[in-house]
């Protein structure tokens, strides 16, 4: 032993003398960096940082290995290199670290020796990982699902590797903050609020986001008083050019320790000037900071050294960790915040409100993915997934990418954008392939080992939208049936119609039972045939000989998280005779025109084209209410500076053009659907469906390309005028989830002066992508950089084909009772994000049948979730286990039968399986909810007298039934 | 030892670990890096190294600890720190470092552990010194002293720490090569040179620079073939925008492995076909690289390991040493080169020969100083170093700093020129407190230990140029005299005129004997008056009240490292009269005047003012000449965009204007000196001085401050117009030293095309400053910045008075039959370079006499220096031994006398001393010249019937007589 102990202090001297050092009348001096929180001194907390965008003005890659550097001299790897170097140094210094996307590919280059010397210094609470996401999300256009998936990518990297949970949220760049968003953060606040706020020392807040869960929910939340920088003249990045280094070489020239000692305490006591106890923090980064780490550290050794000696302050090294827990342990109370930190605006001009929109074709295609890569874990868990061929991981990890806050925002350069559309194509790729086997196996009824898919493959069609789909449109081989097989990701059942492009409306649609069923046919537009043609040829380089002529729609039903199998056969032979309806074209007479096969109606004026009201003669709630598009001129150059751009919305304060009064009109009606088509303009096309059996109006858009012949940017909008007595109040939802109250020219945190009056009422909203809304919107591209970073206007063109983009998209009107709307909203919003997924081939009717299971599902036959829960994540993990999700999707007291608690029966959802074992764990399942802590924190005013929040009891190992509260989501571990 | 032996195997498996990583399918791989040089193959040395100036746009302490970036992001300690770092890692890794006040700076912050580090990669050949100089000199401008003592501070510190001796030179940033300079080299040659080199595969060569030492003191010299820089697109410093790092991750996009190992050898091949052997030279780096090392090495980890790979060439990690060593091993013959490699141009228009005149009074004060250095240093010797106190030290690091090839040259901001300005005066001032010290002890005869300096303290001008000398000019008290010490730093007794402003022409001037002897007093010019005004405000703060009457001339004759005293006193009083006489203004009657009191004789026109002959009558030489101010308008801006500035003369291709055709004058005439003063314009004043005992003309000018309200930059020049037969040869030193034959228009190495028949023509030349000549010249400032990097103009003005400079200086015109001018050139050039050092003092005569030694010397009372030999170094070292360098002045064939053996006896130049050992050293003291080894090269044509040159033989340690031939230079330590 006693060999042993004095090799370990040798190792130890080694490491210490190694770490700190300096000079002493131009020799050797040793810093003394070890101090702790000091008691009685005001302590300042230097949390380095380096702000690492998972792609931006680069992509992930090339700012990881550092190439493009022409763009941004940026490089993760170098970052990470000599951090784990500079740490070693000396083992006070500390380093926080948030995006795990880069973590990872750095983390597998190491050697196992580079490895165990991370290891130890995450043990040693050196090396830190906050937030621990695969990116740092954004939270104005990102889905909550996507938030959640994202962030337990990264937290499981940790967990596995490390076994540690972040403590620590740390959204330090993201343009506002969410409701959501629920974790301890620092970062950009309005510039009226942040002004405010340092008055009254308020910038620290308790955030109760949640209306329904209160302190329950609660979270310590750090408003950094100017950027996620230093003080100005403390950024120590090689080659910085605005700080003075601290020379303390007597025996060189300029000498500068008193100087550069007078102003770090000037600095903390500015800062501790705006803020609350004894603890101010520093944030000692920014973005790509650290390239080469110890030229941050060495400053800091001096400065804790020398500031320390003057003794007035105490300087220590720190994390948002050590430095929540000092302020917890100041026992004080803080303000309250509750609500979200939207819209940001940087300063009187300048509202971050156009990143809402911005590359609406990005946003769409990442939602429409979010709902695939759902539903695809789903199929790979229930056929079981393989060690080997393709996985979910990569659509996973390009979606985990795009959360970015840089990303799905729209505000990332246009080489980037490709790169983010590039993964996920690859991704989704690999994903169908997985959905393709999954379906395959199911239908076919073979267990994981038994089915070996050789035989055939299902094709699935991911140009649906224009009409794209070589299975359905091929002529179907004599004898053979097309075979649609419908898959439902929801936990109940339901139904929905099926819509795709055939070449013949001389077809029959049959049920898995063989049952003929209702078809309807609708002749292709010209629109969509143009858009058809033009993007396969600009995407795929396909030019199709023929246009399909008809959009063969039918109703399917489907159980579930099952499937069902749907046969089209030509009409000829064996009996069959065509069933469908080819819709016609109305000739109206009179100038009202009513649409809707079913309850909902709408009528619209023949003489203007135009939406004169919506009725429903179920409910009987009648709305007069028009409709339009207009678009507000984008500013590119005025006074101020700030133009209009990726980030920032900035109308040029004249009201917006309207782009016609007269709009012509084309009605289509059959038993399925009514669909009103409109030409607004050149460039603006829509069309309007009621369906029998939905509640809703679809409106589908087709925007584009924005003609820029003007020379002006367009900033398009749709807006829906009803006589409603609302007194400036709205509702919009957070990242798809809450609901939020909006008062126009209003913010309840301070009093708001009104700079601009259209950009600083919009906020993030989500329709069948994200966007912005103050009424409804949807805004597009601009022609002008808005400065802030990106360097390159918005002015997204097809490959090179040199046109505009066009971009088609839905969203859906309800008129409810009040109070009756929620239903509407919440149930039907989870179906538009959980679409079915056909999977398609060419099979005989008979020998299908014969060999499949043709209508089925993976849980329990006769159960199915509550309407009021979503399974929002069923995964299985590489160890075996399997991650479970569910929640509530209901507010509480949003409606009177669903606003309660719900339960869940483990067994019926897998039947056939044997439950072992149940863990509940913390929402990224990195930590089992049991040991979970959350700080007590005492807030300003507090009556205590704050209602208990319903919420799901313990899951009882006998019943195994998950209780769900209003707004809840529960995560489980489950092992079979 | 079991025990032992494991340990020792897993820290090597630690630092193998660390050293060399990378990925193989996304995980860690190991790079193999640990190619020697591959028979057979084209080898590719990587040398990885970091050019860092001495001081450019930024100071030497701002380049060291990196502020002040925003001028150029640069920090040579994070350089240091992240290459030892980085050599530590992978073992097979190189890095070679040159600039020795960087490095000391550095190392005397270092722990003695990193240190221990240091020296361990020292020993391993990983960290390797070349050149090793104090900084990296110029070599135009560098007086060959100098560039031995700076050489000598950073090889001592070599010594010291390592005990390593550098093997190969590295000048690859000075603006030319000059043939004094001897090392192996790779640099900046003419454009048209260095085609052509690269045309025949010349680029390399053996240079015999050494007209007397011929194959002795050959070299291999490199050019490189480009810059010092990587070929492009391998450059890897942090943030390098123009390279593409290697991207090795198959798991990562834009993988690129076979693409750059085909850039590497696509260059590699190029860079052969202008090579000969196997072997070339990649120079890893560029001004102020590896600020993070790591960004360099990881790449060329994994070039070294794809490119070896891929097995077409051989790429490894190297140094200039290991690379001559290979080319050595190829056994092949190369081309020859004699003379140097002046002047460089870059470009057509852009030739490198402003600099040998930009910032003359820079220049000057480092001359003055350089000489003042060498006497301080001597009498730091003779009057016993003390180890506190004030020692030479601080002045011997600025001149070694000041030698940089962008300091003494001119080129550097003019911040950083006051810096090395500030340095030089606080060096001088504390080498002035040396000489003080000294002169009192030795004078007063007390040895090291009875001296201390307590009642008394001498006091000297350094601003006796100006008139400025506070001890001169003030009233002598009465009974007192003014005592002056005069010092003869030469081996040889000398005899000089001594000249200091007084206030009184009733002045009596004693000898040390007490004998009164012959003075002169000439009446202070108007200009001389004003300078001093101007100055002593503008520098010390001070407004002496009056301006001193006179200048007090008389002859000194000091023994050779001697002193001798001179009293100045009152002439009322004890017997004494005015002995002076008072300079006469002469008033012509004719119109030729001639003046001249001994041999030399020049004659003036009275109508023009100018020079019309020199001629003397002792040789009888005569010659008709005439002198006249010239300026150049400098070119600010045309089509090729090269404009004069301080690295480039670029005249504007006119004929120089001339300043006047008729030149006021003015004839002063007395017994020691007849002075002809010239107002040429109102900027250029001239005095031309011939003293009775001189047989050359001392040319005195003040130029300034010069006009720029024309808008118009001005390279002043002076033209003496001779009609001498030249047949357009003439010749120029080499720092000082050589002489070199230059024909205008004309290069031996190359057929020369003419595009700057001016600037193309300069060659560097030494005066009391360095300069340039092409006849004879003097230029001063531009008024545009020649984009060659120092990015100001060069337009030093006075402090903030907002002035220009005004420049005085001397040049020396003597005429000698053909073969007889080294004797004036050699011998008096030694004594401009090492004048009297002059201390003051009152004190009584009698007193002083009777308590002091008023002439002496420290060496044998009846010995000297033979005329052929100098003492270029007498320095007691920290250690106790005594470093003594003499120098034959002579070049072979030079002179009918002295261009033979010289002797100097060791025992008479140490009397009272026993010379306990003398060991031959290497010229920059760092190696017994026992062990030095030369290689071995074969020359193209070499006849090998070079005739041997004359060296002298051992030292005996009987009779301890050193031998010199013409032109060597022997070092020794001595010890007593």
């Amino acid at each position: 032993m006693e060999k042993l102990a004095s090799l370990a202090s040798a190792v130890l001297c080694l490491s210490v003398v190694l770490c700190s050092y300096g000079t002493v009348g131009g020799a050797y001096l040793k810093y003394n960096t070890g101090s702790g929180v000091v008691e009685g001194k005001l302590n300042v907390h230097l949390v380095p940082h380096s702000h690492d965008d998972v792609g931006w003005l680069k992509t992930i890659d090339q700012y990881y290995v550092g190439s493009n550097n022409s763009i941004q001299g940026a490089c993760v790897e170098n970052v990470l290199d000599s951090v784990v170097e500079a740490l070693q140094r000396n083992p006070n210094r500390r380093f926080v670290f948030a995006e795990m996307a880069f973590f990872e590919r750095w983390w597998t280059e190491q050697s196992v020796e580079t490895q165990e010397i991370v290891r130890k210094l995450v043990d040693a609470g050196q090396f830190e990982f906050i937030n621990g996401g695969w990116c740092m999300h954004d939270e104005a256009t990102c889905h909550y699902i996507d938030m959640i998936d994202q962030t337990t990518l990264g937290h499981g990297l940790i967990k596995e590797h490390f076994n540690k949970t972040p403590r620590a949220g740390w959204q330090i760049d993201p343009f506002g903050h969410s409701a959501v968003q629920a974790y301890l953060l620092g970062a950009r606040i309005d510039y009226q609020d942040r002004e405010k706020r340092k008055n009254d020392k308020s910038l620290e807040v308790i955030w109760r986001a949640s209306k329904n869960f209160g302190s329950a929910s609660q979270i310590f939340a750090n408003a950094f008083p100017v950027h996620y920088s230093p003080p100005t003249g403390f950024r120590f990045e090689v080659n910085d050019e605005s700080s003075m280094p601290v020379q303390d070489n007597p025996l060189l020239y300029d000498y500068n320790v008193e100087q550069r000692v007078f102003d770090f305490i000037n600095a903390a006591k500015n800062q501790a000037n705006v803020t609350r106890t004894k603890h101010i923090m520093w944030t000692m980064g920014e973005d790509f900071q650290y390239q080469y780490a110890e030229s941050w550290f060495k400053q800091m050794d001096k400065l804790i050294h020398y500031v320390n000696k003057d003794g007035q302050v105490n300087a220590l090294y720190s994390t948002p960790s050590i430095y929540t827990d000092a302020k917890n342990a100041e026992n004080g109370s803080w303000p309250l915040k509750t609500d979200d930190y939207f819209p940001y605006a940087d300063r009187a001009n300048s509202y971050w409100t156009g990143f809402f929109t911005s590359r609406p074709a990005l946003k769409r295609y990442v939602r429409m993915l979010s709902g695939y890569y759902l539903a695809a874990r789903q199929l790979e868990f229930f056929a079981g997934k393989r060690s080997n061929g393709p996985n979910t991981y990569s659509l996973g990890d390009a979606l985990g990418i795009v959360q970015h806050h840089d990303a799905v925002t729209g505000t990332a350069k246009q080489h980037t954008t490709n790169d983010y559309a590039k993964r996920l194509a690859i991704g989704a790729s690999e994903a169908e392939a997985v959905v393709n086997t999954a379906l395959t196996c199911l239908a076919s009824s073979k267990s994981r080992d038994q089915c070996t898919v050789t035989s055939f493959t299902f094709s699935q069609c991911q140009l649906l939208n224009v009409s794209f789909c070589p299975p359905t449109e091929e002529d179907i081989p004599e004898g053979k049936s097309l075979v649609i097989v419908a898959y439902n990701p929801l936990g109940w059942n339901r139904t929905d119609v099926i819509k795709i492009p055939v070449n013949d409306a001389n077809l029959v649609v049959q049920d898995s039972s063989g049952n003929t069923i209702e078809a309807q046919f609708v002749g292709l537009d010209n629109v969509t045939a143009n858009l058809r043609n033009f993007y396969t040829r600009a995407y795929l380089g396909l030019s199709p000989k023929r246009v399909p002529k008809y959009w063969l729609l039918f109703q399917a039903s489907v159980p579930p998280l099952g499937w069902n199998t749907y046969f089209i056969s030509k009409a000829s032979g064996k009996g069959k005779s065509r069933t469908g309806f080819l819709s016609t074209v109305d000739s109206p007479q009179n100038d009202t025109i009513e649409i809707g096969p079913g309850n909902l109606k709408m009528s619209f004026s023949l003489t203007s084209g135009q939406l004169k009201r919506i009725y429903n003669t179920k409910t009987e709630v009648d709305l007069p209410i028009q409709q339009s598009y207009l678009w507000y001129g984008s500013i590119s150059n005025n006074s101020d500076g700030q133009a209009s751009g990726a980030y920032i919305f900035r109308p040029n304060g004249s009201p917006p053009t309207i782009t016609s009064r007269k709009v012509p009109l084309k009605v289509i009606r059959g038993p399925l659907v009514d669909e009103v088509h409109q030409q607004f303009n050149s460039w603006i096309y829509q069309v309007t469906r009621l369906y029998r059996d939905k509640e809703h109006a679809e409106i589908e858009f087709t925007i584009g390309p924005i003609p820029l012949e003007d020379g002006i940017g367009k900033e398009v909008i749709t807006r829906m005028t009803a006589n409603m007595a609302t007194d400036k109040v709205f509702y919009t939802d957070s990242n798809g989830r809450d609901f939020l109250k909006r008062v126009r020219d209003y913010r309840a945190d301070w009093s708001l002066t009104v700079t601009q009056p259209v950009a600083g009422n919009y906020y993030p909203s989500w329709f069948d992508r994200a966007t912005g809304g103050a009424s409804i919107e949807d805004g597009e591209r601009m022609l002008y950089d808005d400065s802030r970073g990106v360097g390159e206007p918005l002015n997204e063109s097809v490959n090179k084909a040199c046109e505009g983009l066009t971009v088609r998209g839905n969203y859906y009107v309800s008129i409810n009772q009040l109070g009756a709307g929620a239903r509407w909203r919440r149930t039907t919003g989870q179906e538009v994000y959980s679409p079915f997924i056909l999977a398609f081939t060419h099979e005989k009717l008979e020998d299908w049948t014969a060999s499949h299971l043709t209508k089925a599902t993976a849980i329990d036959p006769n159960y199915g979730l509550p309407l009021n829960v979503a399974l929002i994540t069923l995964q299985e993990l590489d160890n075996g286990s399997v991650l479970l999700r569910l929640a509530h999707l209901y507010e509480a007291d949003e409606d009177a039968e669903y606003s309660k608690l719900a339960k869940v029966q483990l067994k019926k959802m897998f039947p056939g399986k044997t439950i072992k074992g149940v863990k509940e764990m913390s929402l990224s399942a990195n930590q089992e909810k049991s040991e979970m802590k959350r700080m007590t924190w005492k807030v300003e005013g507090d009556s205590g007298k704050e209602p208990t929040p319903v919420r799901g009891g313990p899951v009882k190992s006998s019943t195994l039934v998950v209780e769900l509260g209003p707004m809840e989501i529960r995560t489980f571990l489950l092992k079979f």
